[in-house]
């Protein structure tokens, strides 16, 4: 089978045999906000000369993407998910099944909603069956996620990276920081540090204007001060302390979140890459496409 | 005499008799990002036919203003604030003594810093001598403010408005809004409830977005909800509860702050309006540029 991750700026697509082993992989730069609508072309150019079944995670089964697939509600097994697919066939790939993983939603009408789309199959693909599990998934939109006995139990997302990008391109703060992207740790471990002290991040967050107004933070440290703020009153607010946090993610950005963690007293521990390519095989064997 | 309140982007003026009594005032759109740096000029016009020494406060004696002031420490009162003037001249205004209020700031090397540039001029013009007292000007940069018998003991900046604008302009969550500026005061009453619970601020914030995907949360009441969300946020963070919160500002700002107050619990009263030709005219006597 094929499985390919497919969010929206960046799609991804490994080569799978019976077991769930990668054969082959292949990356191309065309996200679903970077594809003009012309999905199929772009897919048959990905898995040109792979056989198999296609399934596909991400923002593609989004309203902007290919074909929308409704939310699944929250909880929700392994086995919800594989039973909520249906296969649809494209002319610009003949014989071919494209399935699409739906998203999951917390859509009670008496608490407020929240929603994912694409790490849901990352959190199928952790080995992670017995007992209760933390998850966070850092980046523009955090998720953190609880998991028990392998199924999505619930999670809340955090705006930490777009609010990160807002403030250091359209803020007062960010004319007072230079454009490097290389992280100051002693500037981060600030950040989380004052993340943890009264006056609350709309406070902390003019911090960051008054320290560079009094040369007690230069502009090529506020970047990394200022992403510890955020880290920390996302960490602050969402981990539960008394479990282990998993970190799913790129290697630098899992790296800096298990700094803050360990910097405010939770113990965290990486998840191995590729999730989203185990996570779709393991979807794809409940549902019985193998076996 | 003359008192002048020069912000940003707004300028206004008021003669005052040898009571403080405002005998007449004048207003101009010319905030000192709006003068192309001709501060003269823009202030002859203003004071026009009017007699008396000039008293200014506010961001003209800023880094981008007319004459840099050096901020005041804080704790700081009336008195130092007095001591701290000194007369300057301009070609531009024969015959005119004019004086800048400096601002103060929180600088001791072993404290985050914050800054004020104009508000403890306001603060000054409050007739609070007795006591304590906990004082909130809200908007682009909040500040709360605490008073002991009179002296500006202490305060906190917070990034509300600013970010409002933010995520209203930038965010994905700008996309979900309308461009109405009325108050919906429902949506605004929803936001600082949501406030209150847990998940932190960048969970809220990410949540304005998965209502406006559930149609929870209609385009026209969003930028009010979101209001709510973070006036809510600012409050529980810089609000003590011990006491009654001294609102100053426009009636609009001050009222939805004083709604919010009310549902949170607290207790608030508005201060009267001018507070910066009386706070001007305190100084001026202090100095004892009357009597």
């Amino acid at each position: 089978m094929i499985a390919v991750d497919w969010g929206s700026s960046s799609l991804r697509g490994y080569l799978l045999d019976e077991h769930g082993a990668i054969l082959d992989q292949r990356a191309d730069a065309r996200g679903i906000l970077g594809c003009d609508g012309n999905f199929a072309a772009v897919l048959a150019d990905l898995v040109d000369g792979w056989p198999g079944t296609i399934l596909m995670s991400g923002m593609i089964g989004s309203r902007n993407g290919w074909i929308e697939q409704p939310y699944l509600p929250c909880p929700a097994t392994l086995d919800d998910v594989a039973a909520a697919l249906h296969p649809h066939r494209d002319a610009a790939l003949p014989g071919r099944a494209l399935w699409f993983v739906p998203g999951v939603a917390v859509a009670a009408s008496d608490a407020p909603p929240d929603v994912m789309r694409g790490e849901e199959t990352q959190l199928f693909g952790l080995d992670l069956h017995a007992g209760s599990a933390q998850v966070c998934l850092p980046g523009t939109h955090s998720k953190w996620a609880t998991l028990r006995a392998g199924a999505l139990t619930g999670f809340a997302t955090a705006m930490t990276g777009e609010l990160f990008a807002l403030l250091r391109t359209h803020s007062l703060l960010g004319r007072l920081m230079d454009d490097g992207q290389a992280l100051d740790a002693a500037a981060f471990a600030r950040g989380v540090q004052r993340s943890g002290e009264p006056g609350g991040l709309l406070h902390h967050l003019f911090g960051v204007r008054a320290l560079g107004l009094f040369d007690r933070l230069s502009p090529s440290a506020a970047p990394s001060y200022l992403s510890g703020l955020l880290v920390g009153h996302e960490i602050a607010a969402l981990a539960d302390p008394a479990q282990r946090v998993h970190l799913v993610g790129s290697a630098g950005l899992t790296e800096r979140y298990a700094v803050a963690l360990a910097q405010l007293g939770f113990t965290s521990a990486q998840a191995p890459e590729s999730l989203a390519a185990r996570g779709l095989y393991r979807i794809a064997k409940a549902r019985g496409m193998h076996g």
